[in-house]
């Protein structure tokens, strides 16, 4: 690459003459890389281009002849005289027959790059936009190998990457048309057809697969339920604490969120209907409340249900991790108990597979379906297909129903590694949740002088991944709570992990 | 899967009781399906759910004893049980010791699912998103398989496949932590990294690794910058004819779209300051304007931007086939002589690869890198890791640069013999308009009283794919053009197609 800097004249000009041309403008030395894959006229092109934009060559100026400019530079005369000519095509030079070749008259004088980026005027930004960057949560970042207790990650380390490699490979010797082609912008219908599938067997929700969107993850899905349904200013039922990623999307339409408690029966409805009885949307996690773990109660669901009804509100159900229950039986998905149509159910295979896939759908309430069509048909081009129809395939073939299946007792058995250890070394000081779902689960700071962040914090410290429950709140909430995960690490990496923050704990109660 | 209508109870009743049953409520044989792959228990506890919730069966009324149902349903009573037990731990049954199983009290009463989905009211829909979605452009659709002479599609034909599928194996062997993680809501940085290089090379673009952010496809990108950039309302400079895609995704955001008049050098700015000086936005075509198929002169360029500048605008420069022309010269693109930093770049891999990947990217202007980040990884979780790093790889190995050399000689042939077959056969019937650049040209018609509507639709009627420049636009254009793609058909497809063409407008002509 060429690098157009006068340093570079100072330091080569030793071997670079810098007497004045009498055949045109001084060129610095344009430093040409040769292992570059940009072929040496494109190098000089863009380096010749650099400096007259940059007004270190000016309108006007006339420049060497290509033969000094092949000289001085180390390149072929033929490299130079194409460099000029295409600089020519491009505007930025004129050739004058007899006199030589000149930098255009009508390059405006910019100011320089470094200006630009120096200057302090913010470019503006859409009103909303610019509001809501500032309301950001920031979001937990994912350690690069699993470690205990991180959350929302499922196992790898036995995930059978074998079975998905042949099914990967499989796929790319499909004939072309179909795999490379654009893929349907509602989702490929041989995944909503799988996914509707899979619901009814592992959920108890029946849908069609017109009813079904396939989204390039639930994030994704999020910002668009956000920007369909919501005006901004309109009041959102929230869960406090609640998910960090779907609150920015909201918060990224102008909801006006309304913190909701959240007890041992999930989202306390009452509370919600005191705060805002005219909600417009209720986001809610009921599987698996997100942070705390716990699962709303079948009449709380319907409690929900009915607010939303008399407020002809939507409700947003985040089913991220309801294929993961290791009790004898769940409340139903309120997907399922729905008879009003205003569950929008989101669900992804970021948990019940991995999260590189970027793959989440939305079962539609039916008199959402054409919206969501008209939508996707207008301003999106879909997900990869590649991927979408591997997932399919792995569907169908049975070894979904089988993977997750083999995962519940693998994480059920993780879970109960964390909560005999948790008895066994935490006593007194940690109360750690029992659930009966999900990835992770949360612990009580027993100490009344500990706080969830001073704790995360010493954790962080010691190599244990864990977040206060404070993080998560809109409203501050009476405890003082750490999440912990057990899905991702070995039951080995969990005995250790409890050790370290047993330790922890005791170190911060010492102190306190 | 079972059904729970009542027809199933009049066509089965030769094998169904229909007697009162002293021990409960009567429930209409549930067909049961064995090949499904749900279970009898998952079938059964959904059927029974779809009765409780309709209203079908009461709240408080008592359903036949296990034993009863079993032998009805010709399930075993295990699986009876289990049903039983899973409804009341979902509360939607409860068992009294010594009187049976009955419907919960708690239980709404219902609408009927029929009556929701005829209900005339329509749910609420944000403002804007109801407002848009009346505004919307159709988009053209794309045949299953490669026609003449469908437009914006890479030719499948030729693409180097094995190499690609070999690149896919090799990633799935890479270590699981990277395979299976979230990837950076920004891009990967490998990817980030080659599209510079790519870049540079190619379009002489000079931009960082920062500067670059990964989209599910360009058309996401449209998306997120309107969101980012524009209040409803804004006026947005839109070329006329223009892209469907990315003014769909304007009008999502409120844009007031300002139609700008193309004509053989590009934008007509002048016509753009009458119309609009202080237009917050522009988005435009320039290497090879949609549909079109003209090349912004480099005057023109800087004419756009010296406008943008003084109206405090963003340009949106959307490169789709920056990589493909055919001569010898070409301008600059508009972020490489950006002095002023208010270029926002659009690239995608749906050309220079192929549609299906879904990616595209953006070369965000220094000022808005950060607002980028921000938007980023506040609400968005990135695009599949796999076909990011297969890109990389593709591109890092130097199979892109080698691939993009042989399409350019590949789509040059095919626009030749375009354009041969056209002197040779469309002589008085379609004036074919030269380009050296992109996927397509369009050709105008000659005779006065034909339509282009009416011929792209007798077009479609013999087989052929071909749009309306009309189709286009958003205020009408004195001139009647149909699309001619060349890039996705072989030769000898382009000139069965050129001479099927003639006789469609041939036979157009006879009758006008």
């Amino acid at each position: 690459m060429i690098r157009s800097t006068l340093y570079c004249l100072a330091v080569q000009s030793g071997k670079l003459s810098l007497a004045k041309y009498a055949g045109g403008a001084l060129i610095p030395t344009l430093s040409i890389d040769r292992d570059d894959r940009a072929t040496i006229t494109v190098q000089l092109v863009s380096a010749l281009r650099d400096l007259i934009l940059s007004g270190q060559l000016r309108a006007g100026e006339r420049l060497p002849a290509s033969r000094t400019l092949a000289q001085d530079q180390g390149v072929s005369r033929t490299t130079a005289i194409n460099a000029y000519e295409q600089l020519t095509a491009e505007g930025l030079l004129r050739s004058q027959v007899g006199s030589g070749t000149f930098v255009s008259d009508s390059i405006p004088t910019h100011q320089e790059p470094a200006e630009i980026e120096n200057s302090g005027a913010m470019p503006r930004l859409a009103h909303l936009s610019a509001e809501a960057s500032d309301q950001y949560f920031p979001r937990l970042s994912h350690p690069e190998t699993p470690r205990a207790f991180v959350t929302g990650m499922p196992a790898f380390d036995v995930f059978p990457m074998p079975l998905w490699s042949r099914l990967a490979s499989r796929y790319w010797r499909s004939p072309r048309s179909l795999v490379m082609s654009y893929p349907d912008a509602c989702g490929l219908l041989e995944l909503r057809q799988a996914v509707c599938q899979h619901l009814r067997a592992n959920r108890g929700v029946n849908c069609t697969p017109e009813e079904v969107f396939i989204f390039s993850g639930a994030q994704n899905a999020f910002n668009r339920i956000g920007s369909m349904l919501l005006d901004p200013g309109d009041p959102v039922w929230f869960e406090n604490p609640g998910a960090i990623g779907a609150r920015n999307s909201l918060i990224s339409c102008g909801a006006q969120l309304i913190p909701v408690p959240v007890d041992e029966q999930g989202m306390d409805v009452k509370a919600g209907l005191v705060a805002a009885p005219n909600f417009r949307l209720a986001f809610v996690t009921p599987a698996h409340q997100h942070p705390l773990g716990t699962t709303m109660t079948t009449e709380r669901r319907f409690e929900l249900l009915r607010a939303a009804e008399n407020a002809g509100a939507w409700v947003v159900e985040d089913d991220f991790v309801g294929e993961f229950h290791y009790g004898t039986h769940t409340p139903p998905p309120l997907k399922s108990i729905d008879a009003s149509g205003r569950v929008i159910y989101v669900g992804t295979f970021s948990k019940a597979l991995f999260p590189a896939l970027r793959l989440g759908y939305v079962i539609a309430p039916p008199k959402l379906v054409p919206i969501f069509q008209r939508i996707a048909q207008a301003t999106m081009q879909g997900t990869p297909a590649s991927l979408q129809s591997i997932v399919a395939d792995f569907i169908n073939e049975g070894h979904f129903a089988a993977h997750i299946r083999r995962m519940r007792d693998i994480y059920a058995e993780r879970r109960d590694t964390l909560m005999l250890e948790a008895s066994r070394s935490l006593n007194g000081l940690l109360k750690v949740q029992p659930t009966d779902t999900g990835f992770h689960t949360v612990g009580d700071l027993t100490h009344p002088n500990l706080t969830d962040v001073a704790i995360s914090q010493a954790a962080h410290s010691a190599g244990i991944v864990t977040a206060p429950v404070s993080r998560f709140t809109i409203q501050p909430v009476p405890r003082q709570a750490i999440t912990l995960g057990f899905s991702a690490v070995t039951p080995a990496q969990i005995q250790k992990g409890v050790q370290a923050l047993a330790s922890v704990i005791r170190d911060a109660m010492a102190s306190a």
